[in-house]
């Protein structure tokens, strides 16, 4: 490491205490997680681990990545004891660590769907069977078991198993990286918890060899048909240009190439993912910061391409766009990476759990016709997992902090204590984000020194003033979009910090055709969606003017407590058009009240008619 | 005949005086006449008469199509002759004649490129090689120059060779059909003229045969690779639901099939002539009258398929829209289709030829970005010669009479004779149309007797008001779109009409993409556009506003004496983007004038920027 870079302030070191998300967290632990663990019992997740335990050859049930679900469970919980002492919960997880090291073969191979099923074709498909995908997992929700307890039970499984892996791929080993990129994440998080840099190795060769056409040649595909796009095998890794493919597996692998560029120093591959996350989220992202245009490829089309009533925006994707931007924003210290880790959190990716926390989305439209709702479970159960273990560790994303100095990225009501070069700061933040602008900060440090201070003024916020006990700072100095306080902290020194948060009226560029004549609400970091539920009027009549004004309210009652926005549209008669082709511009539009909730919100009551773009009048008259 | 359908009242029996007709006819015979003969000339079209008359092998020029070129410089020259005797014209014209008579081969054939170039394949290339196409428009030229003029030379040589055509092609004779319909109108009128009915049968034949796949059968395709969609040869005729195909050739079609629907009271044909023609207007027309969506086929293409900048809209298919138009009004003694005859007439077909005469369209789009601009030839020349055949003949198209009724279809100041079972009737008809709605119509009958008059209330007329020598009729019967006045009238009297004209904002059928969110301005049969020239902002940044007012305005020193239309838009700075996806709507818009002139008059002055269809604000944000 040539430099240092910034760390995230851990999950442990941080409390959550504010009105948005400590209820939120409160219902993860109540309700998701055993939701979670009863899902996992209903669809054979532990069966399979007993079978593989017992070298059965039959009655395996599922997709053959299952594992990887029971995995993400256990790393949610990980995160969830982090914090929160649950000996029932931990015994839970000890248990269900037992079946899985018991399932383990003495090579330290552990894949309950090849073990049982096709023993003998073990590593002879990467591309489609998810193995070291599975292993990814495994050595996440470990290294998470790890630091949240300190018990190494899974954290052996998983260095065996690793070692196994390490001990097949790699340089003067066989060829070879995974058709779904997760390890390389996992094999980073294992080389810094053990110190062990052959892991790190491993990950980086993962990493570089991707592009070489490994699948073409694994599955005997003369190269002049194999087009590798789907699964980002189309070119050498470092000549990536855009985002491409399937959507979670992009973002998975560019989080990963983010890891190996930072801790290699890698400025070439670094280069690699600084452009394709300008391609990703200047042309490919949703307004709820979720990624991924269609279904067919589960991923990504071409630039601008972003459909509304059929956008795919998986919630793995939206967690994974955080997971991304939160490696960048910690090895570049630029706010503009919190803006869209902020973005997709608050709005894709909290889309994907429903307010009471039981059930879920896998895709995320922006528009809906009316009926479709969340489940509480999938033949595919990638995504209930991943928004989980996302949330769950919420508080790893809230601060981020250098020898010294302390960066507030999410302004998430709660404390932390940080350990600088110059001695120990316990910070105090109190504030009503993400519906309200106002942020109090109380800075306790274990005695008078000097370090800086680094406050995220966000993307949306046009305008931010910051006080240092009570007073104005006229001009603070502002840094990559951070504005910066360096200067001796004494015990009870208050910042305050207010962002002005208007309701904005946001446009798509010209080339998102789907969005054309369409404005969204944003409020703070909230985008807005219009529920038929809330309107006076059909849905698909409404239309926003653009002077229109919005207010935003507090309704308690409402959705769990919500800001909705309040305003006035217009409604059409509904235009019959008959057979004429072309006839004199009839304006038959009534004033109507319209009222938009967070779109994160959605689908929490009847699942009725949705839509975050709202036509603008006066296309009232073609519709 | 079952019964009595409408005639048109003959150019002959009809004067046309109105400051917008009268100086374009004059135009039409002192330059556009002239101009076609030059250019003749210049292209080698006596020349290859000349070459077919001596039996020549070589030095023919031009496309296998020319004859038909020369024929209907013949058919223009001949309905100026019928209204303007002009002894050198026709001096010309009795030479060209000649020389067409001197080609024509001992059997009838005629056709100068099979007899230079290819005599040993006549007749083995229907689909392609327009025999009988060229042969139409000579059998048009002939009738024209008869009826004109009544001299026989060149129908002498149309019958000649409508008889060679009869003996080979026919029931009990060989199949075939013409590429490019055109020969079963001429076939038609050559019956009317003549009294002959082979030649009804022999279009009858022509019509009704069609889409019997015969192009497959000449051509050796396989009837599973055949798509016989651009010929209108892909169902037996009578099964035809949509216009489909080449433009001209399907309007040609269609205009054969009511001829011979109507003279040979087949119902079956006229149902399918009703349904085709219903799907060309309300689903593939351009607001102008033309049609003909596509450059690659120059035709149709799919419902609402109507783009602007690549609008085709071939002047010959505007053109063969009023020829269609035209027997359906006088088949059905329906205003609707004089409607869009009427539309087609005064936009798509008017825009076909230059203000001075001499210069012409091919394509006709109704948007361009610059440097497009009409020509005085094509190597395919069609164009010029229909346009200005179209135009002589205007008078043809101005009343229809029955045996005791007029119908007045378009307000053309000026005279007509009109001879009745009851008696004669002069009308005169005072009007500023189509720049004011305002009509006078005197009548004046050999003596008082009763007939209906049938005064067209055009489509685009929302209020009308007529009045009898003073007397407001409070409510009017009105049939089939006409104000029906039965009365015994005398001497003198008198009928105003007022079609009030306001200016129109019209909107596109919502399926019509290219056309959301725009609108297109017309007042009375007029279509407007926006020139680049008359603007005071660049013109892809103008918008207009639904409720922006637009006042009619004339301008005696433009265009030739246009009416504009006055009002005002809103210019856009023209909003950088940069890389942001999703912005706050900034609104930086500016007020500014506009006007628009007369879609037919485009491309007069400089050829820059041309828009029919406007965007309207707010769309001002996203360009």
């Amino acid at each position: 490491m040539a430099k240092e870079y910034l760390r995230a302030v851990p999950l442990k070191d941080v409390e959550v205490s504010d009105r948005f998300w400590a209820p939120r967290l409160e219902r993860l632990r109540d309700i998701t997680i055993p939701h979670l663990f009863n899902m996992l019992e209903k669809h054979g997740y532990f069966n399979n681990f007993k079978l593989a335990r017992d070298k059965a050859r039959e009655g395996y049930s599922g997709t053959f990545w299952m594992d990887s679900d029971l995995y993400k469970v256990i790393e949610a919980s990980a995160y969830v004891l982090a914090k929160h002492p649950d000996p029932a919960l931990e015994k839970q997880v000890d248990e269900v660590i037992s079946l899985i090291a018991s399932a383990q073969m003495p090579d330290g191979y552990l894949n309950t769907y090849f073990q049982v099923v096709e023993p003998e074709r073990r590593w002879t498909n990467l591309r489609d069977c998810h193995e070291l995908y599975c292993a990814g997992h495994l050595i996440e929700a470990a290294v998470a078991y790890y630091e949240a307890t300190g018990k190494r039970n899974l954290l052996d499984v998983a260095i065996r198993f690793a070692d196994h892996i390490d001990s097949i791929f790699g340089e003067g080993k066989r060829l070879g990286y995974p058709g779904h990129p997760e390890i390389e994440l996992a094999l980073v998080k294992l080389w810094k918890v053990t110190g062990e840099k052959r892991y790190l190795d491993l990950a980086r060769f993962f990493i570089l060899k991707r592009g070489t056409k490994f699948f073409a040649q694994e599955h005997n595909i003369p190269p002049e048909e194999y087009d590798g796009t789907t699964l980002q095998d189309n070119v050498p890794i470092k000549e990536q240009k855009e985002i491409v493919g399937h959507a979670v597996r992009a973002l998975y692998l560019m989080a990963g190439a983010t890891d190996i560029g930072r801790e290699s120093g890698d400025e070439e591959l670094l280069q690699m993912v600084q452009r394709v996350w300008r391609n990703a989220t200047e042309r490919r992202m949703f307004i709820t910061g979720g990624m991924g245009s269609s279904s067919h490829n589960e991923g990504f089309t071409r630039d601008y391409d972003l459909p509304n009533l059929t956008a795919y925006q998986e919630t793995c994707a939206s967690c994974a766009v955080v997971f991304w931007a939160h490696r960048l924003a910690l090895l570049y210290g630029d706010a503009k990476y919190v803006d869209v880790l902020e973005r997709a959190l608050y709005n894709g990716a909290l889309a994907g759990i429903s307010l009471k926390g039981d059930r879920f989305f896998y895709v995320n439209p922006l528009e809906s016709k009316g009926g479709y709702k969340r489940e509480e479970w999938f033949g595919c159960a990638c995504c209930p997992p991943n928004i989980a273990r996302l949330l769950a560790s919420l508080g790893n994303y809230i601060y981020a902090q250098s020898e010294d100095s302390i960066w507030v990225n999410l302004y998430v009501q709660g404390k932390a204590n940080v350990e600088l070069k110059g001695g120990k700061v316990n910070l105090e933040l109190i504030g009503d984000y993400p519906w309200d602008g106002h942020i109090l900060l109380s800075l306790h440090p274990s005695q008078p020194f000097e370090f800086s201070l680094y406050l995220r003024v966000p993307g949306w916020c046009k305008k931010a003033e910051v006080r240092i006990n009570g007073k104005v700072q006229e001009k603070p100095s502002v840094e990559k979009g951070y504005i910066l306080i360096k200067r001796t902290w004494k015990e009870g020194d208050k910042v305050e910090l207010d962002l002005l948060m208007p309701v904005e009226k946001i446009v798509a560029h010209p080339e998102v055709k789907e969005d054309v004549g369409k404005i969204a609400l944003q409020r703070g970091p909230l985008v807005y969606c219009f529920e038929e539920e809330d309107q006076h009027a059909p849905l698909q009549l409404i239309y926003l003017a653009l002077d229109g004004e919005f207010k935003p309210k507090w309704e308690s009652d409402l959705l769990g407590g919500v800001v909705v926005l309040e305003g006035e549209g217009l409604a059409s008669d509904g235009v019959d058009w008959k057979d004429e082709l072309y006839k004199p511009a009839s304006i038959r539009v009534k004033k109507v009240k319209v009222r938009a909730i967070p779109y994160y919100a959605w689908d929490n009551r009847e699942p009725r008619g949705m839509k975050v773009w709202m036509p603008l009048y006066p296309q009232a008259m073609w519709e």
